[in-house]
């Protein structure tokens, strides 16, 4: 068994950076396995000599779970090379595929044979399966398919004790002992090395309707949440949020996108300085077009009625729906023309989303004047993407590269004292400080102070079981 | 704190047998705490001179999972008396309840607020929440909402350290490390005791649809069911198969609950001697009564056009669709008029169901001739109740206790070699020995016999880790 290995430091430089360029590593070298034979080969290698694995898919995490640490005794072990699709089985609907598989592959196979993988983020063309279960991935149909974990049936794991565990069946039901399977979805790589999944596919939708609405506030964005939830039930299949200041940057930056907001009401000079929210809202319906439309229209006309929604339109093509999501899903991209922000993911009961938006605005103006709340995400499930970003007038005129030197000197500075202020006002309300990124190296400290006692012990006792030597991922998670 | 226990050997009696009657221990003693705090002092008591926990709620465990040893050195646990309904979110469309609150109680207070909780199944008067979640159950609506698990948000637990561990929380997505919650639910009361749960509602369905479907064969039944998933998606909210030998004793012992079978095709004296099989399948909307039938009536249209179907009826009104529910539900009882059965619980990839079904029933025949097969269940989900029952000849024209007498030796003679034909059958074909009833002390052997040493060795090293000094529930599931 020869297996590939990448030792030359300059060509390992692309692997040893995560995807925000926040956490930087160096390992020992960078094993490409290209089966299930060869990690265990390397696992059962790395264990005979007490070398730390750290397991890295498309490098898309944004909490640094797959970079290395800097010591350069630990092994990276890249599974891109580990992508096949094992086997489709249409009157099961399900497919079997490998770690390294991207989402776009997955979602592909599946459409090509009139099914659906529901699972979606913006990453799909990098993110690849094996991370996307590690981390229990999220994204913007979870309000209709949950999770990754929900989608994922079986596993194949290669254990810390060199064995592989054969777990890839493909049951909507198995009570036959302890949830293996959800204890490695969402471990973070630290518990074993996920080499295949068995996934459910789900029918593919005969019906679409998007829609981009304004709202005045957050809390005439949960009414309306309600309301659609109520008239469309499960036909619901994202309902986004996004504030003005998480779409200014986009105006800024790539006006081309603007798309819905490409109307009088946002001139170039006014960009949504303290403009309305917006909400994307999408149904779907494997019946008919009719159904999802219906549904949506209605909860719409509803909202109008009621005074929730200032404005609505729904996309009159597949085009204009792309083009609502595309503005979405440029928030980040644009974001980080301004340079690194302070980037939180949380949750909290949605009955608790308004008044946490209320104390936070007031509360984190009154800490820092200036600074931006860039909020959006996935309201749908309770879950904010609640970034904040130095004052604008802090970067106006600078160029790109001081911008960016101001912005990180902003998130280095305040990062410790207004994490903790929005995570403290978060936890009391009963929420979560990470709702789909994970914790990683990012989140992990953060996670000790918050969780009880009682919880980390019973982390640690399941960490010490499963990989009593310490082989997976070192310093991540806990 | 002044705990109410129960001592007296005949008082004890009622809880020390389970439902089907075929285990029956003694226990040390019976506690009845009414609040987590009790339950935590019983826990610890127990703890500190090491008195095994058997946990039970409403008793209706299927797998003897809640039944003690006959060595009267067990604590019965029984959480009936712990069963408040602490918080109800509207918002949010959660409830907190505490373990010993029933399905039915918890089905009551959605309905109430016009909400769903779609968990369902016939002993929803008796069986708690707590015992749905230790045994993460099914039931008939798995085909859309998933098992108890996919609706349990958070729990509290108390743990083998004798701690309590809130995770009391409501949150659709919270990646904050293991995943405890489930790693407790299915674990069948042997690494802690569910006190409490949050749980999520669902919008109330506006329309219901219920059809009662005549099928020749099941391979038939299954093409039905994927004609059934591709028109309805989401709005199919059940799809049951029942074989004509399932449905005979119904017609023999309850002939009054015949319901569709009240027609001239089934007269009294040729009960289902080998006529066709029989699917109930539901549809629901959460937008409108038309969704809900036009995509089920438009699929059974379909269906008769490509002679998938022999014959349908859709309910028209709710008390038929109760009365199809109602033979559904009677398949149990009336079997039990006949005697014990040699019941499994199987689960299977459904492209692999009509080949099991049919080498099944060759192979069951030659190993006994005349036993009967009532093959029932989930079809859905890929689950079959699989039920053995003694050739008819044996029994016909005995009184009760001489059939049940009868009944039951056929069970003790022929249940190890027939369960193991067919759950070897089950197992080559990658399926499930136990898809929702659990192990227990029933499954308990069977399961050790097909799961792989790395699997066993994995489960083990939980439970270790999590309760080293095994006091909760010893002898089930491992």
């Amino acid at each position: 068994m020869k297996i590939d290995l990448l030792t030359d430091p300059a060509g390992m430089v692309p692997y040893c950076t995560d995807w925000r360029g926040r956490f930087t590593g160096q390992p020992i070298a960078i094993a490409f396995p290209k089966s299930t034979a060869e990690v265990h080969a390397v696992v059962r290698a790395c264990r005979a000599h007490r070398i730390p694995i750290v397991t890295q898919g498309g490098n898309t995490g944004l909490s640094g779970g797959a970079t290395p640490d800097s010591s350069a005794s630990q092994l990276l072990l890249n599974l891109s090379k580990l992508n096949h699709i094992r086997s489709i089985d249409l009157e099961n609907a399900t497919i079997t595929v490998e770690a390294g598989a991207t989402l776009e592959q997955v979602q592909q196979q599946a459409k090509a044979r009139g099914l659906l993988f529901p699972v979606d983020l913006t990453a799909r063309g990098s993110a690849t399966i094996g991370g996307l279960l590690a981390t229990n991935a999220g994204g913007t149909a979870v309000i209709r398919y949950g999770n990754a974990r929900r989608q994922c049936l079986g596993l194949e794991v290669v254990t810390a004790s060199g064995e592989i565990w054969s777990g890839l069946r493909g049951l909507r039901k198995d009570n036959t002992g302890y949830d293996l399977r959800d204890l490695y979805i969402g471990s973070e790589g630290t518990l074993g090395v996920i080499t295949a999944a068995v996934l459910a596919l789900e029918p593919a939708p005969k019906g679409l309707c998007t829609a981009w609405v304004e709202v005045e506030t957050i809390s005439k964005a949960i009414a309306l949440l309600q309301e659609t939830k109520q008239q469309l039930g499960s036909l619901l299949t994202a309902f986004e949020l996004m504030s003005p200041t998480a779409l200014a940057p986009v105006l800024e930056y790539f006006p081309e996108q603007a798309g819905p907001l490409r109307n009088e009401r946002f001139s170039k000079n006014t960009p949504l300085q303290s403009g309305p929210y917006f909400v994307l809202i999408e149904s779907s319906s494997q019946v008919s077009q009719a159904h999802a439309q219906e549904g949506l229209e209605q909860s719409l006309a509803k909202g109008l009625e009621q005074e929730l929604v200032l404005d609505a339109s729904t996309a009159q093509s597949l085009a204009q729906a792309e083009s609502f999501w595309h503005l979405r899903e440029q928030i980040t991209m644009a974001a980080a023309e301004d340079g690194p922000q302070i980037k939180l993911d949380v949750a909290l009961p949605i009955s608790r989303i308004d008044d946490f938006c209320k104390e936070m605005s007031q509360a984190l103006e009154q800490a820092l004047p200036g600074v931006r709340l860039s909020n959006f995400g996935h309201l749908g499930d309770g879950n904010l993407h609640f970034n904040l970003a130095a004052p604008k007038e802090w970067l106006t005129g600078l160029p790109r590269i001081e911008r960016h030197a101001k912005a990180k000197g902003f998130v280095e500075e305040h990062e410790p004292s207004l994490r903790r202020l929005v995570h403290d006002a978060v936890m009391s309300r009963g929420g979560s400080i990470s709702a789909e990124h994970g914790l990683g190296q990012l989140r992990r400290d953060e996670a000790a102070h918050y969780k009880s006692p009682v919880e980390l012990a019973l982390m640690r006792s399941i960490k010490q079981a499963l990989d009593p030597m310490g082989l997976f991922n070192p310093g991540k998670v806990l």
